[in-house]
């Protein structure tokens, strides 16, 4: 049982976290912090904080967990402002949700006491849409998800687990994962299909003939481009934050592309139909592992089947 | 209304195509043929066909309305067959369903003779799923659907009214369009996605930690990759069809991942941000304006919402 839950950036992830440990009665009070007023006095409105307060260190004092969900560029100032505001109870365990956690890690190790780093856990909950703010917050978005902790050497068992605890509480898998191994891994299945997307959409919004191209977009197009949905000053700090492990994933697609790109130019028919006849076996081979992983539809979403349902976009 | 509808490639355009007509009482009779048997049995036991012929001639002959649905490097043979056999009436209609069209009115122009190029009316239904075969084939598959027309110089006005009248009576709506256009377009909006799903797929797939990889892929990952699903054979033939305007294309994307590459290895946060936001706005724009286009479900698809729906991938 958490007494009290700060969760400073009270958006898609923070509001949804909250959202759950409250209606299963895992926490005592929630107080939210955000840079903006107006997302808090939304976030109350909507019952998923109890009382709010725009700085960090005065809404996490007496917290007995600090959950930041803030985008990775705002990390370091967060840090910066729980420590310089006296915001972190002796008790407090402190947990982020970033995508990407090398940085994190820096930011923790350059700010944070030791004592307080023994009590630092980062994890990545991988869940999300492609919505953001508290108003797409939803309740089970966590359910049959992973979340992938990424303890530091000082990382306190019992803080580990109090952070575990809360994210199985609220239906997640939780694993743990060397932390430059997480962002390699997620640049590759993760930033990489956002960056794809968001290139893809781009390229043909800036075509002279954009205006009919899009009219000829159908469904396979717009789900290949959902992932393009998502805030890009979150995918923004992701890819700065990220930057070597999405260059090099970047470069290791742009080489197989540069294959395709021949084989079709030369007409290698036996090439390219091994090239999708291996995609398909491997996609349907794992979407069939993943069959029943999806979280709830999202009440704000679309009348449109093709765009009904949340998924783990913005925060994987 | 159609007497005889003959389909020639009982998949899941031409299967889906013969399922409504009979539903709506549009036709009288359908016979179907295909290379293979077997597919010719189970459409027959599924009550998709009521005959069928292996030899397209022979399945053809006395039909009015010849509907080629075979993957785009079988059209040259079937037309051969056609006319070789004697297999289409001197009333009948031909048309096809071919994802690119200046391959099928090559094969058609150097075969066909012009009393029967007067009645041949290329066409694209831009809707499939990731599915294919005839068990894959369900109703409602091509409301409110794009199907363009890229008529011949030669192309009668009344075969042309007679498909258009075919596809308007099964929801779909009829555009007619330049075929070279056509090609260009549908490279840009339907090709080069498939490809880039299918290397993207294939690029993690032959990665040395690929098990690893795929255990975190979440559903942004599987949205995004779900045309990679689609049936490797026919977008081998897509591919080698409409090379030209798929190799363009391809480099026109590349050449933006290069830009891309460079902005996130350079740390250049404004040209990031600004493709990310662009790209965002001119999806949502978009997406909102194909809300409520998505077909019905697909009755064989797995259990996981992410996976439920049908949509626009393979024909398009």
């Amino acid at each position: 049982m958490i007494q009290r839950l700060c969760i400073i950036g009270t958006g898609l992830i923070g509001g949804s976290l909250a959202r759950d440990l409250k209606r299963l009665g895992a926490v005592g009070e929630v107080v939210g912090s955000s840079r903006k007023v107006a997302n808090l006095e939304r976030a109350l409105a909507l019952g998923v904080i109890d009382d709010f307060d725009p700085d960090p260190a005065a809404a996490a004092r007496k917290a007995d967990m600090i959950v930041i969900a803030v985008p990775l560029g705002a990390i370091a100032s967060v840090f910066e402002r729980l420590c310089a505001g006296g915001g972190i109870d002796e008790r407090a365990v402190i947990t982020d949700v970033g995508s990407a956690k090398a940085c994190v890690m820096e930011a923790a190790a350059s700010t944070l006491s030791p004592d307080q780093s023994a009590r630092f856990v980062p994890a990545h909950p991988i869940a999300g849409t492609e919505h953001s703010g508290v108003e797409s917050s939803i309740e089970g978005l966590f359910e049959r998800r992973r979340v992938i902790l990424t303890p530091m050497e000082r990382t306190s068992c019992e803080a580990q687990s109090r952070v575990r605890w809360m994210w199985e509480r609220v239906g997640a898998e939780v694993i743990e994962m060397d932390l430059h191994r997480h962002d390699e891994v997620l640049a590759l299945t993760s930033h990489l299909p956002h960056l794809l997307a968001y290139t893809l959409v781009d390229a043909l919004g800036r075509h002279p003939d954009h205006a009919e191209l899009f009219r000829y977009c159908a469904g396979g197009f717009y789900d290949f481009t959902r992932i393009a949905s998502s805030d890009p000053q979150m995918w923004h700090d992701i890819c700065l934050a990220n930057k070597d492990a999405v260059v090099d994933a970047l470069n290791l697609f742009r080489g197989d592309l540069d294959g395709l790109i021949d084989a079709v130019r030369q007409g290698r028919g036996e090439t390219i139909r091994s090239v999708f006849a291996r995609a398909k076996s491997i996609r349907d081979r794992h979407a069939e592992s993943v069959s029943g992983q999806a979280p709830p539809s999202h009440p704000s979403q679309d009348a449109s089947p093709s765009f009904e349902y949340a998924s783990d976009r913005n925060a994987s």
